[in-house]
């Protein structure tokens, strides 16, 4: 018989690795309900015109998605990021209150190539404001997300700049074919300078334009920012500084003219959350056009998607077991007694299992000591006459006995 | 500019409907941690050979899944229940204790007719044990999903049968091509006495055969059936009544021979939970060789799912918002105050959202109302400048003065 393997680029979370997973949902749950943001959830697959609308339908994004047709021939594709399904919800249920503030928590599919800490199947935990043009509603999702960092103890920096801006520039500096451009110095961090100044030059920028950019980029004087931009831009580099200054009251910020999110949606500012060891753990940004280009009115969306696979990587595994106690059978005879006795911890609030095997006291101890359950309670016909349980502490080896009256107490104490 | 749906047979889960499903979800966790399941999850999709192999691969099957080829030709399908990826997994992972108990929530997708509380795209959560052959394990499965639906206040019944006490009845009578006739028996629901006889007629069976099956599933009486059992079908019988005594102690059950669950992996016991109103809302079984078919050990398993969207439609829409608080700025001027102020009273405890459009007061006013946010704290220079806030209660309209001090209480009192 085979044994079979995940797909290619996805895995399996066994329990110690829920159990973070788990810990960062409810995490994000908290702080977003905090935050005012409501919950919604849309389907794992859309329609494939609407998922390729932004990128005009071609064959380019067909090959970083899972595009497949049902039964019925109908074309459809496994949703790539929460954004896009939330602005589709948005643009079809115009009489939503706005600003409308969503959160949503789930799987996203890109068939990229898998490698370190890069799936093919990955969580994303999203808030977005649709209708509001304010950076305060910006401000308001990234917040949201730092304080789930906060909350789960990973340190880390808010990178941020702005398309406007990045467009302001190369409008100035004559440099035509923004899309391209940017989608180099997207790569910045993977194939350094040079390697953008290669890709440039392929997008047929001139040698004085690629300077003058890669100069740009690596601005951080704000005068020497400003001085490169028309009224426009300046503007939006305002309206960045703004945003920062909400922020920075309680996270660091820093403005970084390198930084160019791969999304296409993009139309102001975009922000990346980097952990402190380097790897990105979010992102996102403003996109006042998306909504409008899934057939609703013209509103202003912002957002930010937190990478919960990328947390989880920093975050050490969670070794706890589901149960607190677990109850051995001193023989075959007593099984079904462990049984109501269970029912009755558990109604207690005491997590608990019981033999449901029949086989010998030791073996059961050792089941209980591999999975690292932390109390065992040995029941025999004796302890059930007398309605008195030994329980043993399986890290120290004390035993205590306890009757069932003492059940609620023994939940609020291991 | 086109408006996009969600797929055929898929839906949007807006936030009153996804605030039930986060309670059904958030008492499954709990309830199934109590019986000591541990968390796992498994990707979306899974090979095709796997997802096929208990159908033989067969075009039937390939009907009634997504099937798809990614990218290098793989084969691929979206995972049709919980219980063949977890099969997958234990049957992978030899060295997990045993017996291995875990909980799964989540999508499911099949390709079936879409129509009323039938959808193509579904959340199951289940409860199964691996490596127990015990009736003790069958009735842990099925109290904990019982105890799920208790805790959401949902009355219920729990029918049982068993796949041996069928084969063996079938065996006696002579009756040829278990699968088949099972099959038509299973849709007794849906067609009733005569389709069921008309399908049984199709399989080959004789009028003789037809009659004694149809009198045969409409026994309750134990003696009578136990009458037309070998000793092998009488000792199921007697597992199937032991585990009923144990649930019975607590919740509804009731032993019917004309139950038969549809999926094809099953091997002893069967139950289906049905709820007061009448809709299946769980199923499950003991399904004995799946480990080993996909090349783990002989292991013996059994399980239940709870249907999520059926329990859900049960219950009623949560109107709850997130934010129990708007901040209403009385001008543009005092709108980033308000941030700061929200961060205030989200660190004490206290949901809410304040105004990020710079529109008017009234304006403001009106979105909480339609909102439904229970209260509205107004803030304008005065306010700020005294450093007390008119907190209005929007449903009786009472107004009372508090100041950043009173916030950790507010956040006890709402």
């Amino acid at each position: 018989m085979t044994k079979f393997q995940t797909p290619r680029g996805t895995r399996d979370l066994p329990p110690a690795e829920m159990r973070k997973r788990q810990r960062i949902i409810a995490t994000c749950q908290k702080v977003f309900e905090r935050y005012g943001f409501e919950p919604l959830e849309t389907p794992a697959f859309e329609d494939w015109k609407m998922l390729s609308a932004k990128q005009g339908g071609g064959d380019a994004i067909r090959d970083e998605i899972y595009y497949f047709r049902d039964k019925s021939k109908r074309e459809l594709g496994l949703r790539f990021d929460l954004t896009v399904p939330a602005s589709r919800f948005v643009a079809s249920n115009p009489s939503l209150p706005k600003p409308f503030r969503r959160y949503q928590i789930g799987r996203v599919w890109r068939y990229d190539r898998p490698g370190a800490g890069r799936y093919r199947e990955f969580w994303q935990a999203d808030v977005d404001i649709f209708g509001s043009d304010s950076p305060l509603a910006d401000a308001e999702c990234v917040l949201a997300a730092c304080d789930v960092l906060e909350a789960l103890g990973i340190s880390f920096v808010v990178r941020m700049n702005s398309r406007a801006i990045m467009e302001d520039f190369l409008k100035g500096a004559g440099i035509k074919n923004a899309d391209g451009v940017l989608r180099a110095i997207d790569k910045l961090d993977k194939i350094g300078k040079e390697g953008v100044a290669a890709e440039l030059k392929t997008a047929r920028l001139k040698d004085k334009g690629i300077k003058e950019l890669l100069n740009f980029i690596s601005l951080s004087d704000g005068k020497k920012i400003l001085s490169k931009l028309t009224d426009e831009g300046k503007s939006a580099y305002e309206t960045l500084k703004r945003i920062g200054k909400i922020v920075s009251s309680r996270f660091e910020t820093r403005i970084d003219m390198s930084l160019v999110r791969g999304l296409a949606y993009y139309t102001g500012p975009v922000f990346e959350i980097v952990a402190g060891a380097g790897p990105s753990i979010g992102g996102g940004g403003r996109y006042d056009s998306l909504v409008a280009l899934f057939g609703g009115p013209r509103l202003s969306a912002t957002g930010i998607s937190l990478g919960v696979d990328r947390i989880a990587a920093l975050m050490p595994d969670e070794k706890a077991t589901s149960a607190k106690v677990f109850i051995a059978s001193v023989s075959e005879k007593t099984a079904e007694k462990c049984a109501r006795l269970a029912q009755e911890l558990r109604s207690a609030g005491v997590s608990c299992e019981y033999d449901v095997t029949g086989r010998g006291l030791s073996k059961q101890l050792a089941y209980a000591s591999s999975k690292g359950i932390p109390y065992v309670l040995v029941v025999g016909e004796k302890e059930l006459a007398s309605g008195k349980y030994k329980l043993r502490d399986m890290r120290s080896g004390k035993e205590s006995l306890i009757e069932e009256k003492d059940f609620r107490k023994l939940a609020d104490e291991i």
